[in-house]
């Protein structure tokens, strides 16, 4: 019928839940519930409450080592504070071209903490070696700013991993070049479900490679709101305090984050989420990869596919279940798996995709 | 008995909550439910999403006015969101000595936006009009920071009120000096109780006074996390998307602090959780006013007191059901009450008032 | 002889003046004759004196246009104070990658003026048009940063030149993308006398073509210390005064620095002086373009030749007379000249650089 | 005659030189001639210059001690970088709430080292060791900015100075508190004439008593542009290069500034400078004394008399021969002597004020 809108173009039904973003996924029941377990009666503020010492174990069991864990608000605010920890005036982070903290955060690092961020050579979202000592010979010059740290993000912004080797090898051209490591893990939940699933993986890509301060991730896999920095040693979190202060990231009901990061932690529920959310973007990927037009390759590392896709049926598919264009020069848009995601939604969405690209 | 541990030296029951803070409180049953409730399928992030929209119209409503809201994480990041988005390079911000901004942010505002802040005279925490005329003389010369913005805070710090007309006043000083006003209103809803406890008084203390953009607290008065900042007028919100974001104050989730938002808005239920706090600070009030020793003076205007104690009693006390030193030089402390003070909360703390302060 | 010294290795005469750098030579003659001049008696401090009056004036007529001119300390600096006059919170600056103000400033604009600088694709070290173009997907979207002004250098870094028209259409698809277009002219002297060696051929460069604002380089075209920032128009340099202040730019004997821009441009002196550096370095390449190990190509543009050389002859050249490298990782090393470069000392020079690379 | 204009309606000759400031002097005759005389040939820009060398040289003689000096273009600019070799993120600057760095100086220390500035009671523009000992008790608390750093201005902005043993006791209270100590001595060589007129004296006042970094004032002195950052301890220094350039201070060539220095050291040239101006002030002092309405205290302790001084009496003298206001509320004038203020200047402008304020 020619009254249809739009967005009924398609026959198929469509998904109960989008591909748009794992922040478009509410929270997980079990971090709700611990929530609003937490909610009850009164509570010192600024994390002198029973939840977040409880929180802070929690990561150092997790860790099996003496981390210090300083929770904040959100991703950019914890980047930002786990960089300024670590920087120095006249200091530099070296970073990837598609970093998030570089490209998606709207000059936060620079304004709030001063810092230059220098955009080395990249292989599918990765900083590589190459990319890193491309930077050392400004080292030692007053004219130029100094690096001091290597960001790298994990799972990446374009959904690839960094294998353990290859962050061991790049924690050790950094710390021979005097630089210390952070590593972005908004999403390292879907890292530590894809290399392995357990604890040791976890401990493996990060702090056992290498990485020296780490943002681990809390919103995208099935948070309410907050962020966690683990320092793989006290002495680097000395001034952390402060400096969480001073960049906006305190907050005053903590116990609030601190519940929630109970929840993700027990049991490692957080590897679960992740591994869902990267179940069904493989999923996904299977049950399209057949349409040739959409440009697959090799099946998705973690929760994002990254399709070729053209009018009418990109914009009739966005209509029908939304999702986000990534590289409009490309013709690129990108699919975005959650943890709760299900195989209903993968199958509606799949089959919507098929009708779509059909004619 | 000896063995006794040092908490049980006061033979009166512990009240159940603290008079510590409001931040100490939890939330609200009425905000964790919507909360709860806004946990419902998928919503695009960033205030895409129907929640948000929903409690930006609440916020017309509430003002009865085309005010643009922008919500944020927490009360620091708010205010350095809020101020970033009213000054220039080389402009300052006119406040009072003990204004949280200048006393209790750890530099924020130095550090991320760039600002002085310029302490005037104040009289009980407020910002006087000769204070605000004491900076006019540095208008127009390159030597000094320009005064660009005044921030005022209602209530203040120190648990006083600005009246209507001393806000009206102040703001009308500020615009002829050319000065835009921003109000921290993070116990905006105790003052509101305290000055009338309608929309209308909100209105009139704020907008309809001359009050160019607000901080409306959700936190303190019964939120989990999360402040509004609520401009007069869209054009001084044309680049604020930009600025929150820049200064970390970007919540992906939106829907989880909008949703808050609503609940607290609807029937004003934020006036309803002020009120109660206030009232059970003037209960206190009243039941420990006879102890001369307290140096108690007029009722509280908000909720918080801030009495004479000395050791013993006041670590006796202070171990026995906690609260915070306020000026150590002056051998004051502070009391709050929050909205879930209850009678009894009151009458125990009293009684062990009674009891610390009797011999 | 074994007992030689090794920098006497060639038997070429040292040339008396280095081809290190344009700010390896000191001041012209005439430039310190006028500063001694301005050395009388007293003047008021931050420009309120005669002789800044006069330089204004001069450049006033120097561009037949209505100007504002604020001198600066340095380049650095110049570059910053120009920058922090065009910039709001959240937007950003777009260079090219071998910008000064990106690549040898130490991170000064993102420390003191809290921008990010948005590197783009360039060739020769001229940003083009098609870099330009490949931000304005960044504009409206506030997980960005929002490019605000380009700038472009004149002559760059590398030793290249931006015709006219190119200037022109760089600033018309700035201005169409709503951007502000900034020069930074440190060695605009050299590109003035390369492209036509009158006031109009400045004329026509810069403001003529869309420039915005122009940093008006002095201290490399025979100055002792001082840049000049013009703006085209006065209500571009509204808050020129304070920001000029804050970035740490105003100098108190103001003079010293107008009275060399007065003998600078008197007589159009500064183009003499590019012009005499340019010929030094179009002579020293002829006379070792017969070279090939060089790898010279093109006669220079302005005044720096950037050859390849390789050990010994490198060092021994160095030793000999210093001059820098440039790419190490390339094997080329930089020859500059200066106003005060000889033709003796281009003959001597080309002398010992034909004996260094005989053997 | 009626025909003659405001500014001859006295009849006192104007003295040749004003009494405005001691930055509206011109440079010492030895400055120029040896900013001309190093005007030779080419030399390494940056500090790489025999110069620069030198002047270093001198410095550790004048000292007695291996400090490390960093030259700088300006007066705010030195204090800034200073500062910023001595903070980290989230510290504060103790300081007097007249300290130029406060209050003349733009913002420029909030805005480039995002610091804060805590002003403390003083008398007399001297910080005292109360106001010193007021801010410790924002030390540990996350909640506040730090205090780390103590700056003192020797002579003060309003005239006074502090005694060695002043500053050894506010050093040795910076110090138990953790805080390091910056002297800003933009009038150090009327300090150190006033207090003795010897390098000892310097020393005495400045790394003896505990000052850890001191900015050596040279153009307030008799010099063109130009200032000295002098760490007490090299390793104070570490990262004084890259802060210099970031922080916009790195003149290239620098042999401009060293050279100057050379001349002002050499024979102690500053201290006779700096002798110059305070025994005008004090000439002048004792020539206008016995003026009443004047309200003139004890002598000048340097080069500034601070009279109170109202209209028309004020307006006349300064059409005849300029000054600034200083305290318009206090109808207080600020009268400023120069290295070069003749005897026949002080003669001629106290005739002029006993002629103004005779009727």
């Amino acid at each position: 019928m020619d009254c249809c809108p739009y967005w009924s173009v398609l026959r198929s039904p469509r998904p109960e839940r989008w591909f748009a973003s794992d922040n478009a996924a509410g929270a997980a029941p079990e971090v709700i519930a611990t929530l609003v377990e937490a909610n009850t009666g009164h509570a010192l503020a600024y994390g002198s409450d029973p939840w977040t010492a409880r929180a802070e174990e929690c990561f150092r069991a997790l860790f099996d080592r003496d981390v210090a864990t300083s929770f904040a608000y959100g991703g950019t605010g914890a980047n930002v504070f786990a960089l300024g920890c670590l920087l120095r005036p006249a200091e530099a982070v070296v970073c990837s071209r598609v970093a998030h903290v570089t490209y998606d955060e709207t000059g936060a690092a620079e304004r709030i903490i001063g810092t230059k961020l220098l955009e080395v050579d990249t292989l599918d979202g990765k900083v590589t070696p190459q990319g890193l000592s491309s930077v050392a010979h400004l080292l030692g010059s007053e004219h130029h700013v100094q690096p001091a740290v290597l960001t790298i993000t994990q799972a990446t912004e374009m959904g690839t991993l960094y294998s353990i080797n290859e962050i061991r090898t790049l924690c050790e051209i950094a710390h021979e070049m005097g630089l210390l490591v952070h590593m972005d893990g908004a999403r390292i939940a879907n890292a530590v479900a894809a290399l392995g699933g357990s604890p040791a993986t976890l401990r493996a890509m990060t702090f056992e490679s290498g990485v020296d301060v780490l943002t681990f991730g809390g919103t995208k896999c099935g948070g309410v709101f907050g962020e966690a920095v683990v320092f793989a040693r006290p002495d680097l979190a000395s001034r952390a305090k402060y400096i969480r202060k001073q960049t906006t990231q305190l907050h005053s009901k903590m116990r609030f984050i601190a519940a929630q990061y109970v929840a993700l932690l027990e049991n490692n529920l957080f590897i679960d989420l992740g591994r869902r959310a990267n179940d069904a973007a493989r999923q996904l990927h299977e049950a399209v990869c057949d349409i040739p037009s959409l440009g697959l390759g090799a099946p998705p590392q973690v929760n994002s596919i990254f399709p070729r896709l053209v009018d009418p049926a990109k914009s009739v598919l966005q209509e029908w279940s939304f999702f986000w264009d990534w590289d409009v020069s490309a013709s690129q848009v990108r699919w975005m798996t959650a943890w709760d995601t299900s195989p209903a939604d993968v199958a509606r969405f799949a089959a919507g995709v098929h009708e779509a690209t059909s004619n």
